[in-house]
């Protein structure tokens, strides 16, 4: 079925290798056009698997938009996913009506410097996105790591080392990624970065050419993301995001851009996944402009049904520069993030990487290395799903039950943080001082618009660093301040 | 005498008090003109100090250039130290002769990332420069720094921080800077980097603007400072050093140029001192093109006659701009600078510092804060000098019984590497293969130049990292290399 085989001796879980085997065939056209899949009961008895396994392989499918399902029918392959190399592909650009892409540079900007490094304060419940919970960091774990990495290692330990990282951690990220994400990187394609700001400035750096000013992101986007393209001399076009991401065929002509930049697991603010005709479409073009794309895979280790999403990076390697982070992982005071980048472009990277700082501190390096390979990691990632996924389903939980105004969630199978949508509300600062001085900090979705001006009754929820009497106390002054707005 | 008071109840040592006020009598030209100092034994009578003091202080007043001796006549002031802020000097500028002042473009330059991260071998007497003991590192009274700032610290251990840098670590740099360096720098000058590379991008990119799109260096400097320049696009212009530094009277017209980038205190590569009147020239052209100065002070920490060498910073700390390192004193693995500022830049570092990445890592800071305030820095920094200065004796032994031409060693009076001119020699790649052959890895100061093409005859010897034996060794590889060169 589908030239699908599954190998029971294989070190690949049952559940991987249905997987594979099926995107595999989707990409390469085998189900063709709208082909049903098999039922679950089919599929399992074929194969002789569980059929748990292969209702779990569906649910994948259907969240990263490989399948629809339609009700009472069945489960079919989305139209139109063949070949992501495919070339042929019609040309429609002009984005007719509603948002045009918006061209802005962001040095035009006069916001200051984020604040998003304030101390949390006492009394205050603080509702900004990006903080991880600190409260269980695993600090005996870490400075296990700490202790083994300066007693077993030598001179190299304190010395310069290579700009793209010591070989140890880039080996142990590349196996957690094999393992726990399907990416198949090697080392020698990654590059270690002091966070994913830094891993934004190299790619901009990297990218950004002559003919090619410009970036393309979507719209809206974190705030710092035009600042730091404008900050090498880029300009910044937003392009409109809705409930399946990136409205690709929005998208402008991309043969001057450097670069899109997208968000595809967990789109950051509005948190919507990029659905997988989006993300063929997405490649299609960046391959007919002869462009790249970034994928800044922030949160996505944190996803609440199923294993996390396929990222874009699997779709194409060669065109796709994958970020990945241990800010929300782990802690963003770390300041540990990594880049995987397409071979030809690793000598210009190591050259940029050396001259910006040289490379990351090296006992962290090492320690993230035994930090990783010791389990400690995948360990620390199990028990903190659970854990976010307790605060998520309480924070629903309290909006459902405080909240009188009609409103929507956005984005809340992944990460930690959801976007609540509420209707008929506009957000002025006003009212936010006015919450603020409740002891209550919100965020509104606003702040990080590049161009877009409908995103006015739309705040960020980030739960991650709340504790749950945090969150129904929280859930409780924003009902009472929605009553006043 | 000299308007000086001297108070037994400071704080501060006697030698710091006399050394000042001296220092502020001269800059403010109290000893007119070419006043002959008092001798050491009236000054020690006069104050009713002891005259080792007052030797020690004199010798220093020597070393940094404010004074100079006539043999059986005393110590005379330098003639036209006075007043830094002076802005009427004649303009001569054009060099008429010699060295003229190179343009270069360091983008142009197609040098490959420098490979001074390469691991040592075992077997090969390496000589590379920059790279101190690292087998003396404090590695207990680190990890108890370490351990100390992860349990006392809450979330802000892990969190985002300031750019700039947490507190703690700039208050304990200051306080280091005040009493062992005789710098006044707030920590609200201060920001943190990882490693002088960053400061130096991060300066390039706060400085360089429309009309000012060229830097002065040093030549020879660093070789990779051109490159990191180049790379925020900024030129390089290089002026020629001599044995008293930058030759300040071969300066370009500064009008157009972001900042003059130097090591006053031990040149790098050549080991020079800049001397005092070339320092207070140099401050004068700076503000009559109303231009700034950036000072690396890489590893003046290790002086071996006298305390260190007080900085260029004190002449003028709103046109100076100062990078101290961690790099030699502690471990270059470490990656940790920092920067002092005038104050009004100080809004505009900390928007680069956070679009470059956000901050350095925060537990890394706090440890070194801790390592700073506990005194395990001062400890180390004394021991460690009297390792270098051990090994600095052994070598320049080594050098006067083993080899057999003429020779000059420079810049042996700070740091952790000289410069050996050998006589007639032209060091050709060839000759550096064979002594790589003979698993001897020497470093040619002509790496390191600019447009100067008179250094074919030098080499860099650094000696921190290596122990007494295998300078013995190399030493012993090196004269009989030089035989057949």
């Amino acid at each position: 079925m589908y030239g699908i085989v599954i190998d029971r001796t294989s070190d690949e879980t049952l559940y991987r290798q249905l997987y594979r085997g099926l995107t595999d065939g989707i990409k390469r056209g085998r189900p063709a056009g709208t082909a049903k899949l098999p039922s679950s009961r089919d599929m399992a008895a074929h194969f002789g698997i569980s059929r748990t396994v292969v209702l779990s392989v569906y649910d994948q499918l259907l969240a990263e938009g490989y399948t629809v399902t339609r009700s009472g029918s069945g489960t079919y392959v989305v139209p139109g996913l063949v070949a992501s190399a495919s070339r042929a592909r019609p040309r429609a650009r002009t984005d007719s009506a509603g948002h045009a892409p918006g061209k802005t540079n962001g040095a035009d900007r006069a916001a200051p410097v984020s604040t998003c490094f304030a101390p949390l304060e006492e009394g205050v419940i603080d509702f900004r996105s990006g903080l991880p919970d600190l409260r269980r960091f695993p600090r005996s774990a870490w400075q296990k790591s700490i202790t083994t990495v300066l007693k077993l290692h030598g001179r190299e330990l304190l010395s310069y080392g290579p700009p793209e990282g010591v070989a140890e951690v880039r080996e142990a990220i590349s196996e957690y990624l094999l393992r726990q994400r399907g990416i198949d990187a090697s080392p020698e394609r990654i590059v270690m970065t002091a966070g994913t700001t830094q891993a934004i400035g190299l790619v901009t750096r990297l990218l950004l050419a002559r003919g090619r000013g410009t970036a393309v992101t979507e719209d809206p986007v974190t705030r710092d993301i035009p600042r730091i393209i404008a900050q090498h001399g880029g300009s910044v076009i937003g392009v409109t995001v809705d409930e399946d991401g990136l409205c690709t065929e929005r998208l402008p002509d991309l043969r001057r851009a450097a670069f899109v930049y997208v968000t595809p697991s967990h789109q950051f603010p509005m948190g919507s996944v990029l659905t997988m005709s989006r993300r063929v479409d997405l490649v299609a073009r960046a391959i007919d402009a002869d462009t790249f794309i970034v994928e800044d895979d922030y949160d996505s280790e944190f996803r609440y049904h199923g294993p996390p999403l396929s990222p874009l990076f699997g779709l194409n390697p060669d065109r796709v520069l994958y970020i990945g982070t241990f800010s929300k992982t782990l802690a963003p005071g770390l300041r540990m993030a990594f880049l995987i980048l397409p071979p030809r472009l690793m000598d210009r990277a190591r050259e940029l990487k050396w001259l910006t700082d040289l490379h990351n501190p090296v006992i962290e390096q090492l320690t993230l290395a035994h930090f990783l390979s010791s389990g400690a990691y995948y360990r620390h990632l199990r028990a903190m799903r659970n854990v976010y996924r307790e605060k998520r389903a309480f924070l629903l939980a309290c909006l459902a039950g405080a909240l009188k105004r009609p409103y929507r969630v956005l984005g809340t199978q992944t990460g930690i943080h959801i976007i609540l949508a509420v209707d008929g509300l506009s957000i002025g600062a006003d009212w936010l001082e006015r919450m603020r001085a409740e002891r209550l900090a919100l965020y509104p979705v606003d702040r990080h618009r590049v161009t877009r001006r409908d995103l006015g009754n739309a705040l960020i929820l980030g739960y991650g660093h709340l504790e749950l009497d945090e969150i129904e106390h929280g859930v409780g002054l924003l009902a009472a301040g929605l009553e006043v707005a």
